[in-house]
């Protein structure tokens, strides 16, 4: 049996107490971009209920071309008019350096991936660098809030970054 | 007082009662792709404890090149070795089409986006999109699990798709 047989069990259970379907477009307006980490219940670290907001997320929480991508659909087509992006501390993306990674895999594999691995070496100045994708874009312009914060993985804290 | 001032008031409720820090590599060694839609609450709906899985989100939960950039840094600098792709009912990616999408915004702002929208006509058909993109990926290759399912959103129940 895998970890993720184990998850159709809870899902079941999940579906007996399930009371819906809820609109699609998001009841609060909002879009979150955060990291993948695992340590990070977005729900419940914001006090989210389900139908709220878009929920976008990546490894670093950083903003790539498939974040402009998401946000743009989540502004033009559903209406979200405010975003917030979460990095967070002791994050994966602190440990090592693009050059590396693609190397390692060069190395295992013969292929070099044509992406960035995104790494970096601030937490908050890479939420700040991300921002600033946001606010360099063409596509994503609808918003009136844009704030972004790092997430204490050890006392469950947002801290805003100033810019 | 924004949306983001609220869900700030609940965090700090949140950070009140935080026992932590977890370590960082996933405990259930598992990643999860699923769609940012605001009704998937991918926690709850698999039983998710802070600390077990990754979670990805993007528009539709489709497998675009930043996918397989946090898959391959979640599989090779943090061990994950399942994969859940999820998708759901009643999807806003069903709603559009690319041209449709990519000419609005050409018209609005006079810039042509130069990535895919990604939206899709069928959604179980996507998923098996999605995972034959993984499989054909040469790297995101260290899992020994990899499934696919559609989430409905008036039952809560996730329905695997056969490939």
């Amino acid at each position: 049996m895998t970890v993720t047989d184990g998850y159709l069990v809870n899902n079941a259970e999940y579906a007996r107490n399930f009371t819906g379907p809820l609109p699609m477009p998001p009841s609060k307006h909002v879009a979150i971009v955060a990291c993948m980490d695992a340590r990070l219940d977005v729900y419940r670290l914001l006090g989210l209920r389900e139908g709220e907001a878009h929920v976008i997320r990546n490894a670093g929480g950083v903003v790539t071309d498939d974040v402009i991508r998401s946000l743009a659909i989540s502004q033009r087509l559903l209406g979200t008019r405010e975003i917030i992006l979460i990095h967070h501390t002791d994050c994966g993306m602190l440990t090592f350096t693009d050059d590396d990674f693609k190397r390692a895999i060069q190395e295992e594999t013969g292929i070099k991936p044509s992406w960035a691995a995104e790494a970096f070496p601030d937490v908050e100045e890479d939420v700040r660098q991300s921002l600033r994708r946001i606010q360099a874009s063409p596509f994503v312009t609808k918003h009136e809030s844009l704030r972004g914060f790092v997430f204490d993985v050890a006392t469950g804290k947002l801290n805003e970054v100033t810019r």
